[in-house]
């Protein structure tokens, strides 16, 4: 049956409908995806008002940056998991993947979280059959640096 | 003039206000302040369809989760704050409070984020007339933890 | 051969030897095991003119007391594994050790670190066969909390 | 007196000294600061048996790992400070030293400490007249990623 060792790519265009449409919590953020393949992941957040936490200043909530520092990490150990997996049945892929969850995260807040959209990219520091280690940053529609995170991941 | 200088009891009604009905985030969450006096501080949010993170398994996004951990110690911290300057003129009160704000934050997720409600409770670990550091854990409805969190607070 | 699957309190011995006496570090450290059983674990290192730090201020470095939480975080987590393998042969126990190590620690430096000597104890906030996550209290010998901190430990 | 307002190249030569000479831990781990100045900041530290963790392995302790993460943090925050308190008297810059200190310290273990030395080096995450955040890395002598830590220090 060819559709149970689905491909690559095809397996991408899966996650990037879990983590955008699938997850009650990012549709609520309203978070996009903007590009999600071995070269590139980056996530948008657009500033809406009942995102902001300080409204003296205008700006976002740390909650929001934590959330989506959170889960660009989780997308990210997630292609790793993918990537370790091609081959396996999709049934298998789908059991990984609702196994997986953040074990530990730590965000430092560099600056106010102003701006009109964010977007966060990361890193993998460590990799594994078990556990991942991504580094993600979060920055304004200017570039500046709003807040770094780092996620320890189960991923096996 | 007397309102210039409100007492104890007035500043933590009107932090009370601030945290459950002025942050729109906070608002969103839907959380609220069940006890807030020098003896105990305890904040509650409860389990909505939207919150959802993992929907195969029913549980609370981590960025719930670490959204009412930052706040709780972000309020906790915010006591620190009014203790220290009882007696202050409340606009000094308020700029102090404009300028507060989380410099760090490690959450570890602990358990599978089941339940109807939720409850977390801090204590202080360092204080001072700089930063602050606090702990909070998150409870479930059946008192499990489901994770714990410390924050270093900017407080002067 | 009745050597080879050991009973648990040999288990224990063997790992008070290991940590006390064959980890070169701990050794430099001087670290003493006060107590190591399933109730209670306790590490003491006592405060030597070279583990100084802030000179001035006669108080303890920061790396020695980030180094025995981290031990003892290690040491908590190898006593869960213990009890995951007891009945398994010494073999198979050593080789698990050999492959367990920290993932990640975030440790909260509270207050100055002034005393003669130090203890260390820790809890379990999470245990599986891949990952401990263990939270452990540095003080000092008149029981004040100079440091916590907390470790993720790969342990599977 | 001219010796009350030391031009900015020699306050740098000063916490070379501090750092390296007078603080009595760095003395044992026999820290080596190579470069400090405003372009680069770098130090070594060399495996010495004494301060191996895992002897199967014979790989680095992580607590030699966390003290040079922390203490290369600290100097890079320092250099801060000595820049913002460029011009000021002697013994305001010394207090000033004497009161700074980490608040908390992440650092995550990404591969066995292999190597014969050690490098580390870190950038500024934010800086500002209270608190500094300083990011990490500590490399082996082939340049290998072993660790990465991210450090809050009180600075004012």
């Amino acid at each position: 049956m060819p559709d149970s060792k689905p491909d690559f790519s095809d397996l991408l265009k899966l996650l990037h409908d879990i983590y955008e449409n699938q997850m009650p919590f990012n549709r609520l953020l309203g978070i996009q995806i903007l590009s999600l393949d071995m070269q590139d992941i980056c996530v948008r957040v657009d500033k809406k008002p009942e995102f902001i936490g300080n409204y003296v200043k205008d700006i976002l909530h740390g909650g929001v940056i934590s959330s989506v520092i959170d889960l660009t990490g989780g997308i990210i150990a997630s292609v790793g998991v993918l990537k370790r997996m091609e081959g396996s049945p999709i049934e298998e892929i789908i059991s990984q993947f609702t196994r997986m969850g953040t074990i530990d995260l730590r965000v430092d807040y560099l600056r106010a979280g102003r701006g009109n959209y964010f977007l966060t990219r990361g890193s993998v520091l460590r990799t594994g059959n078990k556990v991942a280690v991504i580094r993600t940053e979060f920055r304004n529609d200017e570039n500046l640096l709003i807040a770094a995170g780092t996620g320890t991941y189960l991923v096996g």
